[in-house]
């Protein structure tokens, strides 16, 4: 075995919980959205199960990444310009030199997300934070699908 | 909050429906199989919950992507061989040296994808589809094993 | 249609159980973890469904790939390298070097994994692990929430 397991907990699923987030982007960069998926979670009535949000667009993504240091997120930023440059002589140009390099950046980092829920909250570690990642040069309206499948306070 | 909530619906969870597509694929390039998907759910009986597919593959990947202009897809390619071209020295060349970017573009898009199911069908976005991404020269056969969990119509 | 689907299994959902697994890590490198998940969904009873695991840092990831040939782990790092180089004068330097390289990869490879549970087995492929890609250059203890949705032998 590669580690310890600790003791397992078990609960019986009685609910799938479905809503939608409208986030809207200033362009390129990090939105987070921690706070919406736990309050979600909170008028679910969620206790114990999987949270997952997934997004309904091919040129932005859904991270989950540091928030402690705003500097993470301009080398992030840094990083996907880096894998994926305006200036890559991309076939596919009509809308914009910035939509390919915005498709592929989805492409890596992908459009959904999963969390584990445990005792009513989104079990991520001390640093994380769940994020919109918007590739586009415009601004938009972005639509994320959030659920919860577990058991009921 | 950095959105706006759309109102919570619920449905008890009825059944966990599983099968699996095989796809003969013809070399690197991607093969849509949102139809399939689709297919799945209307037989499956599905109404609300959630979509798994899962590759059994580690030298082709699963990726959401736009399913209008094919050039995108063209740049996609491209974008992934630049990520890892075939000429740059790996260790691992015993399949061909198509075998370990393979495996690069696999591990970096992932082999699994969500998507949520409302009123029976995926809650894609306007231009989303379900794609396989191919990542070896020579054709394969590839087999994805499809789940749903939810409420039945 | 792009494939060809075999017949439809459906079973109804009766338990979510959820266990923590602590792993030691040793630097960059990936530690396989398939035979734990396999030792979890055996102590949680799971007959049919759904796994997930989700990996509770930023600077390390979760990877599904090939457990034949240890060669393709040592070109993996190598590609993680490239993708994100110690030297590429990163704006968040305050935890070393190696830390925002770390959080790039963690953010291109993701941090949670799905797999389909069969007959109360992984449903992976014949070449397929799940592995623990440890990205900082110490020795780290890593948490992993394993899940299993589904129906009880």
């Amino acid at each position: 075995m590669a580690g310890r397991l600790s003791a397992i907990r078990s609960v019986v699923p009685q609910v799938i919980a479905t809503t939608t987030l409208n986030i809207d982007t200033a362009g390129p960069g990090f939105t987070e959205f921690t706070r919406d998926a736990a309050r979600f979670l909170n008028e679910a009535g969620a206790h114990e199960g999987a949270f997952f949000a997934y997004l309904r667009h091919t040129s932005a993504s859904l991270v989950i990444q540091e928030n402690a240091d705003p500097d993470v997120q301009v080398d992030l930023v840094t990083a996907l310009d880096r894998l994926a440059p305006a200036d890559a002589g991309w076939v596919h140009d009509t809308e914009g030199p910035d939509d390919m390099p915005a498709h592929v950046k989805s492409m890596v980092n992908g459009v959904s997300l999963h969390v584990p829920v445990i005792d009513g909250k989104l079990a991520v570690g001390t640093w994380q934070g769940l994020y919109l990642a918007e590739h586009r040069t415009a601004p938009h309206r972005r639509e994320i699908v959030l659920q919860f499948i577990g058991s009921r306070r």
